[in-house]
């Protein structure tokens, strides 16, 4: 094991004891899970606190992850461990104070928009991006004081490079690839990617057969060339992955995802009604437990076993341990 | 009395028997009340069970107008009329469904956003406007569907127009003033106006100082030449008073109006943290009783007294009727 971790940048999951097991026994250490998508403060409380009875059934394999050092006991317990973060910013409602409230009850992302505009900043579906709002602007500067992470995975692209310019702290990207290999409206461009980077931001590189060329049927080659021209853009520090995996729910789960309570007519987002269901892994990653076969498609063009274990959970580690907490210096806020 | 009736198009007061008594023997038989700024649907429930109490209390004194045929029976018994309105949609969360729920409670005005940027739609004091959202769209079908008027009143210019487009219904802008007569944010451009004017909206002149040329000292000669000029723009049939009086608050009211929970640096709006107080009136219109001297005032610059009517109440009146309610026609919708 040593000290090399392997951290998962996003899971959208529904646990259930197996699905702890089989993460945890295919070899990850953490995984960043999403608690809310548009649920409100009242109805993020609820998830949480069923966070909190699988922390007490399931303590011999779950823990939770709050800090860096979080992180390594999880590992040398060998239990699995469990940041929390939100899809959207519902949980905040319209409260500024509940930045600090979330991030006290272990909160540690927290995207500013999902898909649609929101109070804080503009999502990737909608026409027009004004950057961040009013709130918004008071928002970033709430998580940067408090240590809760700016992800900016489903925001449209004024907004995400706005966030990066206003946040004092680097940003996430936790799940979502670069345009240049599949130009969905989620995956990122090579501005973003260039600001990304200057900022000291993190990408997490994502499995979801909507973010990948040729989708469900993408090669593991065609996956780790574009790891390897987004290390030339990004450098080998700042990548990571977000598998953005959604295991064990049904296609109801997927409707709420997409339309939310905000239309009465299904939002088909990256699918289309002619295809209503999830879309179907790529054979190489139907799970974290096939991510040995990324490794060997890295180390086969060339990667080197330091660089892949940045990639695979090492970078995440440092940018957790940068982030989870106030600034390290006052001058930081 | 006759068949004219006087509508003050918008007034946010702390209502007590005093009040209710004061503004009808004023000679006001329906005020549009605002009924929240940021509360949510559930603090919303609160005000709405309030005004419970307030017609149980007051059944001698006060009624709720859900129809024009409210506005007329208030008139009758001599009681002064109440109808429903929100500043914000923060009533109805994220929830495109509680568009039908809070209109069978009562509501009839909904604005799509406060100063900042909503869900729907961008506020006058954010930087940039992109117009209506993903979830604006929707909920503008609903509101035209069930008979909930649209209200731009705190709205940004881009999203005014883009509403007025996409609405199938005309829209108002309650209480609001040309920016030609004093060019505050919250004023309205000349193509507003327009836009409006072609559409059969409605607009409700202000007399909240900070929409007033020479704010508290502005005069009655110079508000109503204003009229005059904007009966020039939009026609006799579209103009109306919305008052925008705020009554019996203290200064913490205004504080909660300006800076909600979106921010713990207060925000001053339109009035400057020097002068942390609210606005006098001008002396010619302390309360609607004085509307007698916007009569006169009128009066003296040759309109009828037809013209005059309209103003005062009767143009609101047939706005009400065409719009508190399902299109008339199926193609309406």
């Amino acid at each position: 094991m040593g000290s090399d971790v392997v951290i998962d940048g996003l899971q959208y999951n529904n646990w259930d004891r197996a699905l702890f097991e089989k993460t945890r026994d295919g070899g990850v250490h953490v995984v960043h899970v999403t608690v809310s998508y548009w649920e409100d403060f009242r109805e993020t409380l609820l998830k949480i606190t069923q966070w909190h009875r699988h922390f007490v059934n399931h303590a011999d394999l779950i823990m939770p992850v709050k800090t860096a050092a979080d992180v390594l006991e999880a590992q040398r317990s060998n239990r699995l461990g469990i940041v929390f973060g939100f899809q959207n910013c519902s949980p905040i409602n319209d409260d500024l104070g509940l930045v600090q409230v979330l991030h006290e009850l272990g909160a540690r992302f927290m995207q500013l928009s999902y898909n649609n505009q929101s109070l804080l900043a503009t999502g990737c579906y909608e026409d027009d991006d004004p950057g961040i709002t009013r709130f918004g602007k008071q928002v970033i500067q709430e998580m940067n004081r408090v240590g809760m992470v700016i992800d900016m995975s489903h925001s449209a692209e004024r907004s995400t490079l706005h966030a990066i310019e206003l946040s004092s702290r680097p940003i996430a990207i936790t799940h979502a690839n670069p345009a240049f290999f599949h130009p969905a409206l989620r995956n990122k461009s090579n501005t973003v990617i260039d600001a990304l980077a200057e900022s000291g931001g993190m990408l997490g590189l994502s499995l979801y057969p909507f973010h990948l060329k040729n989708g469900s049927a993408c090669t593991l080659q065609s996956f780790c060339e574009m790891i390897e021209q987004t290390v030339e853009r990004i450098g080998i520090d700042q990548l990571g992955i977000g598998s953005d995996l959604c295991q064990n729910w049904g296609y109801d789960t997927l409707e709420w995802m997409r339309s939310g309570r905000w239309t009465f007519v299904a939002d088909h987002g990256e699918g289309s009604a002619a295809d209503q269901r999830w879309p179907d892994q790529p054979e190489w990653f139907q799970s974290t437990s096939d991510l040995p076969n990324i490794k060997a498609g890295l180390a086969q063009r060339g990667f080197s076993e330091v660089d892949i274990n940045k990639i695979m959970g090492n970078n995440w580690l440092r940018f957790f341990e940068a982030s989870f907490g106030p600034p390290a210096t006052a001058d930081g806020v």
